[in-house]
């Protein structure tokens, strides 16, 4: 294991490593000598700056995109705060096996490996409402399954999730980590009805009263409150900063899955750019109580890391233009007056 | 020619062909089929849909798309609106000939073809702080450019412009026809300073003073206060709504362009998707003028399709999910209670 304590996690955060400026700047330098007025191809001008800069490059690259989906099940789902069954998890992991979802077309369409990871799906997290949904070492070990699951040596990790029940777990987490009562974090999800959404408000507030006691420390709200889905993508987060991955996260599940690190080092979501606004009620004030501005806003609210995906096909766009565009003096075009 | 009359166009304006509502049902009865909760793609299942209303076809396909591209220059150059020499049109008609420039590494990416078409470079339209940019028959031979330009067996239109000075004719159509004085449509284009900025606002105002007689008449305010690449892609947007041909548009001026069209049929935008928001700031409000939706809001506003041209992967993604997704059925997957 890469963090055997909750103390592990805790140093590796006050701690985080550094992207590199000499890279960003490099890139910068090469965008004022295309042939396209300053700044005129907005943040995908940005975004290849970014990838540099946490890739460590001044040539950065898109050779090796991974996308990586964990799977978790959840005790809340108990409650009937989904739509859907909670046999649908595994029904799905089997269908992205099977090539059919939506995230393997998108990743076939991005040129992006997808790595589909089911975590002990016949044993869900405990019902939070009751019990803390993982002990630390259940949480310790999906954050290990996270951070094993990134690959060290590509170059952009895409994050997402599928678990029945978890944007209730988003939710909590967002309630007991950044504030605010349970109404203003929960949404429809897959599509509750009215009833549903009740159901949901009146699960995080039984949770958040129940764990009353813990709700100042991060890591253990993230095992107490936490899924073991979103305990993974906190892992691969943490890996991709080790080893300079930039990581592109999906939606509102997803982002909540890094809000206990943000709590740790704000500055963990500095490899991390938002790769759509998601179409479930909390993850717009997620972003902004973040300082992340999503790249996309298309009314998207899958989950299974699909948002991110086509966030991919921006960050090809950009780096293409970066690598293939000729400058100013290549191409006999007149500069601007400087 | 299609059009041999201002007269010819205002008649095709009056009867827009439809597209096909049994196509558009079609394609939402299969998303509701799709593992995945209902509408949870957002805009992309909208976006099939409106492919498969003007195409004409239940299964839409994006097997071949063009990208046009549509130069020309302009009189009011010589008012010293631009932060560019007027040269610059022609050197990147060559920089796009030779592959350098943005559009050409968008277009390799998204899998269409371009079609660069320099209008009559050596003969810009005139100043029309002076005299009418262009006569009638000169507005109608670049229609004309335009609508021949458009593939009629194409599955997307991508139409975009290269035209120094452009941003200025594009804002003085925006205030011939919508109303509002100059700052309300003009900025900054390739980057002008603010005395630049100002004395694209003067032109303006001239241009809509001396042209007051005939502000009533949206195709001779196309004429008078145009472009001959403006026109162009009037005429490209024609042919596609002849032919079936969805369109994406590009940004500001690709927008303006279209401006006098829809003041003869406000239905003309209905075949036609804005690419993105441009950083340009009218292109916002005239957006909302023209009840546009962006697809995109990346900050850009370098022109030469290169908004619309990233969008195409929004499409392309979208259409992927269409296609390859599993059914419920197909895939085992237990669906919401209906």
């Amino acid at each position: 294991m890469q963090f055997c304590s909750l103390d592990d996690i805790r140093a590796f955060c006050r701690d985080l490593p550094d992207g590199s400026e000499h890279a960003a700047r490099a890139v910068v330098r090469r965008q004022q000598a295309l042939t396209k007025p300053p700044q005129s191809l907005g943040r995908l001008e940005d975004l290849v700056a970014w990838l540099a800069r946490w890739q460590g490059r001044e040539c950065p690259q898109l050779e090796r995109v991974t996308i990586a989906v964990f799977a978790g099940n959840h005790g809340v789902a108990a409650r009937n705060v989904s739509a859907y069954p909670q046999a649908v998890t595994q029904q799905m992991v089997a269908n992205f096996a099977n090539g059919g979802a939506a995230i393997n077309q998108i990743a076939g369409l991005a040129g992006a490996e997808l790595r589909v990871v089911p975590i002990e799906l016949d044993r869900p997290t405990r019902d939070f409402t009751a019990a803390p949904a993982m002990d630390t070492d259940e949480f310790l070990s999906a954050v290990d399954v996270g951070y094993r699951t990134a690959p060290p040596n590509c170059d952009l990790l895409a994050v997402g999730e599928m678990g029945i029940a978890n944007t209730t777990t988003a939710a909590v987490l967002c309630a007991a980590l950044l504030g605010g009562d349970a109404a203003r974090w929960v949404g429809r999800g897959t599509g509750v009805d009215d009833a549903g959404l009740a159901r949901k408000r009146a699960a995080i507030e039984a949770a958040l009263g129940r764990h009353r006691a813990i709700l100042g420390d991060p890591l253990a709200v993230a095992a107490a409150l936490g899924g073991r889905e979103l305990a993974a993508i906190a892992g691969a987060i943490l890996a991709a900063r080790r080893n300079g991955i930039p990581v592109l996260l999906d939606g509102f599940v997803a982002t909540a899955a890094i809000v206990p690190l943000t709590r740790l080092n704000a500055g963990i979501t500095d490899h991390c750019r938002a790769g759509h606004l998601s179409a479930e009620s909390g993850h717009r004030l997620l972003l902004q109580e973040l300082g992340l501005d999503p790249l996309l806003d298309l009314g998207m609210r899958l989950g299974e890391a699909s948002g991110a995906a086509v966030a991919i096909l921006l960050l090809r766009a950009a780096l293409a233009c970066h690598t293939g565009m000729a400058t100013f003096t290549e191409a006999g075009v007149a500069d601007v007056d400087k």
